[in-house]
């Protein structure tokens, strides 16, 4: 159980910790899994376990703030796109491209998250600057008044479709997430 | 702090201890009013409080069940409506049509929700089911395989602009609500 040998401290993976934890969750519920489990089964001390995730929804979420950051910079490319919900579309396309190595990965994580009402809540939760963000963009894009209804709507709907559409790719597609997102998103148009 | 007097129970208006409940968090935030504080501001006993309102979630929750209750028996008479989008959006702008006497509670239930992570987060939670139902009523009505992407995609947009937009008018339209939801859901076409 120890991350040791011979006193020489072992480098300690967190994807693969990750994915250990996100199929013990998928198998036996979130819920009713605990750290100690998640450290047996991954061959790390509870020590080690807790220096790399704080907390056991730190294990869920850790691969999405990556997410974020394509989005942010994908949006920030998409100022001479012909509109705002073009140039919403494209960024949350590019959000999706997740690197091939963790594909796997963001899929148990989805999986885990969907299965589970409480982190679906939080993930909403941890979405709500990006949201804003979105707010802010559309209102200057389209040169909309602060707060106006449109932006604030369009923003959620956007964010909730691609939500959406990133569960629908984890549960019922074996491609790649940012085609679905691609297609999801032309529903809105 | 009694509510008998003389030894006669007195009868007490759920809709009064909710909005004076609503009053406070608005005022003080959710998290820091007690139980104790409702029922001394409502006059009523902590024993009357919790026995028509079991957890001070259900004080902001209570009247937004007639809500679903609208939109479903709506949705169920828009069976030769044109489109599913278009029933939906005669279902949303149905149930946010809240009874007069209810209209000012339901905008302070509102930016309690908006003003608080948590209750934000459990509004979702509690719109679920609703979701799922409207994602079986588009596969039906557009003759949709089950899980069709499109079908859910467009159920969870347009339960993110139905409540983005209630969130809007509560706190910055002085009209009705149903008004809002109309306006909102146009964008979506």
């Amino acid at each position: 159980m120890s991350d040791r040998t011979a006193g020489r401290p072992r480098t300690i993976d967190p994807d693969r910790v990750s994915l250990v934890a996100l199929r013990l969750f998928h198998e036996r519920g979130y819920d009713t899994v605990s750290m100690d489990e998640v450290a047996g089964a991954a061959g790390v001390s509870r020590r080690s376990l807790f220096r790399l995730f704080p907390t056991k929804a730190s294990l869920v979420w850790g691969g999405l703030d990556e997410f974020v950051d394509r989005f942010t910079a994908a949006l920030a490319r998409q100022e001479d796109a012909e509109s705002a919900d073009l140039a919403l579309r494209r960024a949350y396309e590019a959000a999706a491209r997740f690197p091939a190595g963790t594909v796997e990965t963001t899929r148990h994580r989805l999986r885990v998250i969907s299965a589970n009402p409480a982190l679906r809540a939080e993930g909403v939760g941890r979405s709500a600057a990006l949201v804003d963000e979105v707010v802010r963009f559309i209102g200057v894009r389209d040169g909309l008044p602060d707060h106006d209804l449109s932006a604030v709507v369009r923003a959620h709907a956007f964010a909730a479709a691609s939500g959406a559409a990133l569960a629908w790719w984890a549960a019922h597609d074996a491609g790649r997430p940012e085609a679905v997102v691609a297609r999801a998103l032309a529903h809105l148009r």
